[in-house]
């Protein structure tokens, strides 16, 4: 007889306001309480995550595995041990949704080769809430993660989005280290034609949150400060 | 003085699962009592859901406005009128994220015209939890909606997203409508390479859930039914 599998379950993480009940819906606090084993980025904010969700077990009996650059395949062999055994593992994103610009899907990978049952949990994601505000086409787009650092790939790149946009109205969404923000937007605004669609979406749930949608033209006399805040950027018509 | 401006707020609805504690922050019910005007596709559904999440006004005193493909212009032109009066309008979604594959962007792209302050909210997105659970790349994806109808031009937009898959990286979804899932899901399994990885992503959120990723190759002799169960389908490696 099969012995009872664990599942893998994906945590999302909040992003921006820290009120667990504005991002999180409840249910995920059940699953998350029955959760032992973890699989983290970062310790130190995987731990204050668990304490600020009322996680009611002792962080010392709570097993942690890393998950970043720096972890062998070796080890992320072993992160879903407890799974045969019958226990749930969770993957806990640093913020957001797991697997969605992060880099978890080696697990959720290794779980699908294994047959591994994996619930995925409903949580915020900058890149849909910023795609909803943005009066952009919702049906069609795609999210191209970082554009390439060297100024000319970087204007190449620019260039190939607005073709989509127009060609194939295609939403083009994508992110920048928060302390390039404010240079990546000049950038846009001088490099997409004038009357082309730009959305800056930056502090998502926080109540500093802008969403605004303007052409190229009005971003290259009126950009606003978004130096070292959380923002994503779309392109759309 | 100008008076105090109301905002837009999207709302998220439930999929699959109807118990609201599984998809939705508590926070959104706290907007949601807060909002007299609402946009809605089916108005049926809309009063269902706002029952069903405890809306405390008499429904008789609630404005609804129908947004669908009969909808005139010149009705919508006026759907946001009560925010210039300082009253915040809610934008419901059928089911899942508003304007994410839904025709909700005509009423926020106006919004982003008229300078209107747009509050979009966390819930359920069929599509992202698809793609945290398939163990497909993250960080480079499309949403294709649906595909066409003519077999000819089916088959060579699959071939389009397994090129994309395989030279961009970039994990490709799409949606079908749910009595041709089964006839989908064949027709992706004879047309992509025996190697190539498809999810099939069925009835997210219900106790019925099915996230499972193969090859072209096993779903050919292992198809699952998925006849009338919402699906989502994706490509990636």
């Amino acid at each position: 007889m099969f012995p009872m599998q664990g599942r893998l379950i994906l945590f999302p993480v909040h992003i921006g306001c820290d009120d667990l009940s504005h991002s999180l819906p409840s249910y995920n606090s059940e699953l998350l309480y029955g959760c032992h084993t973890f699989i983290v980025e970062e310790l130190r904010t995987a731990r204050r995550f668990l304490k600020h969700a009322g996680y009611p077990h002792s962080i010392d009996d709570t097993t942690f595995y890393l998950l970043n650059e720096h972890t062998s395949q070796k080890d992320i062999d072993t992160y879903l041990d407890a799974i045969s055994r019958g226990e749930d593992v969770g993957l806990l994103s640093e913020a957001g949704l797991p697997c969605v610009a992060d880099p978890g899907r080696l697990i959720t990978a290794m779980a699908q080769r294994k047959n591994i049952e994996i619930i995925p949990l409903v949580g915020p994601s900058s890149l849909m809430l910023a795609l909803m505000a943005s009066g952009f086409n919702g049906q069609n787009f795609a999210f191209n993660g970082y554009l390439p650092i060297d100024r000319h790939d970087r204007i190449v790149a620019i260039k190939n989005f607005e073709a989509k946009v127009h060609k194939e109205h295609q939403t083009q969404i994508f992110i920048e280290a928060p302390y390039r923000n404010n240079q990546m937007l000049a950038t846009l605004a001088e490099t997409l034609r004038p009357d082309t669609q730009i959305c800056v979406a930056a502090d998502l749930t926080l109540p500093t949150q802008y969403i605004v949608t303007k052409p190229a033209r009005h971003w290259r006399t009126n950009p606003p400060n978004i130096h070292k805040r959380n923002t994503v950027f779309l392109i759309g018509e």
